[in-house]
């Protein structure tokens, strides 16, 4: 398993990609490659970089490479994010994509081009960097697929599909063999049978199923931050993403994990990271956890959603937080603690309408899960009788 | 009368603000300083400046002081617009104004507070500069107060002179005394009657009224590319702005004026800027004739309607076009030619609901004025009994 943590940059947040200070970066990064991990999720604003469509500017992808050669100084790997797109409630999306051009992010083939194009050309900049982990079309970017995203660019389960095979073929043109190429979503796509990209999509596209586990979703406001519900809520998603893979040997990445203070004690952060940690280390398959986020939001900045202030390691003029402690020794612990293997598995009806309300937090399939003191494997009805996948996920026992 | 350029930066167009380069600048400015204007008007991208309500780059706000420090290089004077804001069918709004935030860009106090401090600090920034000549608060903010703007921002007529009082007061708080302090609506605010902000708002606030000038309202469509409508459209609102003066005094400054192609054909857009600027120079009390634009807009930009492509005086690898050449020849002829005082004037039905509709490329008003072969001056019925003011503007008949 793979530790990492999504770098926000202590001055400036993401607004710093417009003037990018390479000093910044490399005392931000120095600091991350202080707690023990490997790797960095790094995340350019597209608009600042595709400011119009035919327009991809070669500097801004500079400042990208730039900040990949600062993390491999640091001893560190990078995935890089391509379509922001959707960060902490702010949506940036290029003048090209809004009001009188808007146009469907997800279908207009024109704007499905240029996407395309952002992709390979990001993918290029840092294809030939040594220390390059991965490429994500994007953060997730099922936000704008549909409600309540206040715009949404409505698009059919096929038309999802398509735009997730032909993005990531675009990083894959443009990438060294080996570079991991996955899409993120936030985890309506598990527990909202409305939204149109689902478990099936994060599943079949990619070289691994991306899980963002957040517990505000009702999780911690039904189980309090400390709850068994909560602290086992990223292992459990982790295990639901796992159930739809048709290859066992495909990889869960937990990209995105953090300890937001709306729905708990800030002072119980460290340890629900720490059980949080032990949790989703646990399931098979987990190829890395990369926790949200590096620094805090300086409170210079205005509008954001009062949890998003305070989800860094490290405060927003740089001192490691009692989070941020916890979380080096949660990875120590974790890199020195051998997976116990979970033969148990429940069966998942995904054959039901309204499977994903019945995974959501509180759901009855939700529910049935954590009544196990040790979270089960999780078995799709449909993939039931497939005694080798089952052998090879290492699951023993339908309970 | 002064002459001047709106000035579209050849390379990058206003995505160039991302990575300002003086070299370019300096270039395209020389370039038209050439044409024997004495003035630009610079329009920055508010998003970039602005972007969190609460961070006002200083670096971007350099990068607008440089552009004002080449062009006195260049033996220019500057207008600097600052909320942009629309241009050229694309709008730029900050994240914290879009999708999930999305407040009221004339109402919410925090925004027009946000908006104030930024209006203050690009004033300021430029406050010294010996070439400054003045401020507009931004480009056509009116476009987002009402339909047919995708995503209205309502405000009412109150709410648009208390937003307008705040920010001219904005820029006036950090201006030196005598810079030019304005603000600019699209033509709605004269032919609209749903348009919230009115010529009312237009002659009340700053020091002097701003009139925006485009054929392509249907003016062109009727009339011709070089039918008398057409070519003396500039003229005809510039006089229907000074009909709402209650100080002879005041100026109308022509901000915005060019020869769309969408409208005529290419090779009449010389004949038609001859004609509209010798048109428009013979209105009483007008300031400036700022054409736009300095440059075309690259072909490699995409989504541009039509007729944004070749506006320029120069194409957009920097040759001078054949209405460049017009166009200096227009400046150094109205230059040398003195006015003609135009004593008749007609009166327009102020009081009368739908005089707006009237005033409108085709309505009554508008075909009246037409109807003279030399345009007379325009008086408002609710003013026409004051007849110290019609003496003020040397008005001796009302025909």
């Amino acid at each position: 398993v793979r530790f990492g943590v999504n770098y926000t940059p202590a001055a400036g947040w993401f607004h710093s990609w417009l003037e990018l200070d390479p000093a910044d970066v490399r005392r931000d990064l120095t600091a991350v490659a202080g707690l023990g991990v490997d790797h960095v999720r790094v995340l350019p604003l597209w608009p600042l970089i595709q400011p119009n469509r035919g327009l991809i500017r070669r500097k801004a992808l500079q400042d990208v490479a730039t900040v990949v050669d600062i993390a491999g100084e640091c001893g560190l790997e990078v995935n890089v994010d391509a379509l922001q797109g959707h960060l902490s409630s702010f949506d940036f999306v290029p003048s090209w994509l809004e009001s009188w051009h808007r146009r469907n992010l997800f279908t207009d083939p024109e704007v499905v081009d240029a996407l395309a194009a952002y992709v390979t050309a990001l993918t290029e900049a840092v294809a030939d960097k040594p220390n390059l982990m991965g490429i994500t079309l994007g953060n997730e970017v099922n936000q704008f697929a549909a409600a309540p995203h206040p715009t949404p660019h409505p698009v059919t389960e096929e038309g999802g599909d398509w735009w997730l095979a032909r993005l990531t073929a675009a990083a894959r043109s443009a990438a060294r063999p080996g570079t991991l190429i996955t899409h993120a979503m936030y985890d309506a796509a598990w527990y909202d049978d409305t939204q149109p990209f689902g478990p099936r999509h994060a599943a079949d596209h990619g070289d691994a199923t991306v899980v963002h586990s957040w517990v505000f979703n009702g999780t911690a406001q039904k189980h309090g931050g400390l709850g068994d519900g909560s602290v086992r809520h990223a292992e459990y998603l982790c295990r639901l993403a796992a159930a739809w893979h048709t290859d066992a040997r495909r990889p869960v990445w937990l990209q995105e994990v953090g300890a937001p203070t709306n729905v708990m004690d800030p002072a119980d952060t460290p340890a629900f990271l720490e059980a949080t940690i032990r949790g989703a280390a646990r399931v098979e398959g987990l190829s890395g956890i990369t926790w949200w986020c590096s620094h805090d939001v300086s409170r210079d900045l205005l509008d954001f959603p009062a949890l998003e202030y305070d989800l860094g390691l490290f405060t927003a003029d740089g001192k490691i937080k009692p989070i941020g402690e916890a979380f080096a020794a949660a990875v120590a612990a974790a890199r020195a603690t051998a997976a116990v293997p979970v033969g148990d598995a429940i069966v998942l009806d995904d054959l039901r309408p309204g499977y994903r309300a019945a995974c959501s937090p509180g759901g009855e399939f939700n529910q049935r899960w954590l009544s196990y003191e040790t979270g089960p494997q999780i078995v799709l009805a449909s993939k039931a009788a497939d005694t080798a996948l089952l052998r090879a996920r290492g699951i023993t026992r339908i309970v």
